[in-house]
């Protein structure tokens, strides 16, 4: 029996919880769960339908994307995950959607500015949308290319990956990331949510202003602060 | 057995409800009912995901936000529900949820105009948004403070909470009550439906012009007037 | 045995669909279903949830509004049910819904314009939405003076009401027929579904022109003409 | 028993997955499947009711529209297929919607601009939307008369109907086409899905800009190009 049993189910059971949550349809999207004992991470095969997916069925790839077990070829973003896992010790799982308003303030390249309390109750910053790469790296190893573009974006900005746990891919889409693969598809769900009421804001009222800080801060802090006194 | 075992159930399942209708997702918004001849309400644990909810889970509090009964932390909300259960004698039941449309309304600091009979058949006023508090109020005894802001609008702008049973808060969303905690939820429901006819109204006319007020009293007093004949 | 029995099941069933088909949430709307060599109609009752209804809830009305059969108060829009039944013979069943799209037209006081094939595919015509009736006819006989708001509508502008089974009332909501409620409740989805895309099409393009008048006349008539060959 | 109970019964069943996909109501909507061995293909009944459709109801058409096998009358759109089936040998299945985003464009009379890699995994090329053909011609063989639209306006636009599987009938709505019936609905589905993301992502920025050329060749080329590595 597979030593990575308990690994693959986690992994299924996330990527099945992205259709569940309405953020795929067919092949679309992919999550990955890591166990960082042995460095191996598992991930969903490449265009197989949700609905055809077995537990079996996930890639275990090491962080220089070998293929340690499985018979399928790993999603085809494998390389972006690889990247992040290796550069972000404290992450667990991976996801990557096509939800509709995450793509859509994608392909809009905007970042998704704080609106609410509702962002603030997850993260204290807009939500950022790295612009599209070079030619020259796309034609390039593309999906590598990826993973460097994001930790670069978060470098730049100065953002701290275990913040603010999603970003958007402009002109691509969403990527997400937690503790484990289940938060990651969690934070692929509320970044949906969120941009979803940054859309209708801004269809309401062109000229929204943002949260002010210290509404950002109060939202955040109670969640997730050292005197936090959200949740049990 | 628990003498509140009824209020428990009651809370609960305007809890699920809200879930029912799809005014929330995860753990985010809360219900709770009070049981006015003893002066407690019964409120939904904090950060508790819905699907993982038990009756017995509702946490009892009094009015000066003491737990009266119950292990487990109560709705982070909690002094906002005992804040208008102290002031507003009438009410049975209070929700605050995440919905879609109402946030974005919120978000948008908007109050909502009364565009269509929809509207008037519950209510014959704009449905208020009141705006964010000062920084001192937030940085203060927050969720205690929402409760003020909350009432004093009400005051500033002469409303009755048994005819308006809905707010927005500025930036955050909406809280609604009732004669009980379903009451409550229904109201969160007809605040999103009206908050969506509302936003596709000046998608499609961004001049329309709000229901002339002959209508609203037709409407308004046909289903809640002395003469009311809507309903049995 | 009630002799309406089979009348107020199918006038329930239409009902129920009403709610099957998303148009409505919980008491808003009705429809109703004539008996014509009876002169009597079948119609839902007043303010009573669809999750609580049962056929013989329905109520027996003749066209003067006096009560046959029933021990529930008949819905509040059964006077407009009534002058419409009297006045256009050709019709069995009509339906009035609060679906979103068709109400936030009906708010935003628009006619909503031929822009596509499945709008001519079952008119020819602009979807009319009626203007507000005068304050004196609002604060007088309110329901009976809808009936009559909506058939001069129809002389005013010309229009068949066999073929043109739908209109918009004036920041109120849609009103559809056909030949029995189960046709009248489909002439509600496809107004919800027109609304939409007419909602739609405006937002991509503000400036969209009406389908031209040969395309109207061809999909009508392949449909609904002496010729037509859609359907068996 | 029918020699074309297979193709009838695969034909049937992405007719059903039409309705399961939500991109057809009551009778909208038609898909057909072709066996090149017989020139022969079966198609949807016309105007039957999808909850009342049965496989052995499909009819059997040849590409001059003559009925092989069947009881009922065809799709009133069956000349198209047969047209583009004639003209276009390597496809094996066809479907048309009434989906609502696709619609909306095709009322819009817009192309739907490339604005995101979503696009680029299935198609390089905007997605066409054909102007509404000359009176002349929509009052001759109408149907006829759409499916040389669509044939020409890929030959004006130099456009490969093995890469582009879908196009815009102006004012009207999608056509799609694949390999066999079910290829023809999954692209139904995807272009409800990017003209949805189009649709928003004009909605968040009016400016936005299509895709830059070399990340639609990476995406197309990973996915269906000669050194692919989408998919097993």
């Amino acid at each position: 029996m597979s030593k990575y049993k308990e690994l693959k189910r986690s992994c299924y059971e996330a990527n099945m919880e992205l259709r569940a949550q309405g953020l795929v349809v067919y092949t679309f999207g992919n999550v990955s769960e890591v166990d960082r004992s042995k460095g191996h991470f598992a991930i969903k095969p490449s265009g197989i339908p949700y609905k055809d997916l077995h537990a079996e069925d996930m890639v275990i790839v090491d962080f220089d994307n070998n293929i340690i077990e499985g018979d399928l070829r790993p999603s085809s973003d494998t390389k972006t995950h690889a990247w992040l896992y290796r550069n972000w010790s404290k992450i667990g799982g991976i996801a990557h959607t096509h939800a509709t308003f995450s793509v859509s303030w994608a392909q809009a390249q905007k970042d998704i500015p704080i609106y609410g309390t509702t962002h603030a109750d997850h993260l204290t910053k807009d939500i950022p949308c790295v612009q599209c790469m070079s030619d020259h790296l796309i034609r390039g190893d593309y999906e590598h290319n990826t993973g460097i573009q994001i930790t670069e974006c978060f470098e730049e900005r100065s953002l701290d990956y275990q913040e603010v746990s999603m970003i958007l891919v402009g002109n691509h889409g969403p990527f997400t990331w937690g503790k484990d693969a289940n938060a990651a598809v969690y934070h692929s769900k509320i970044l949906e949510v969120i941009a979803e009421m940054a859309y209708r804001t801004l269809q309401i009222n062109p000229e929204a202003v943002p949260l002010k800080d210290s509404l950002i801060q109060k939202h955040y802090e109670r969640k997730h602060g050292k005197d936090a006194y959200y949740g049990q």
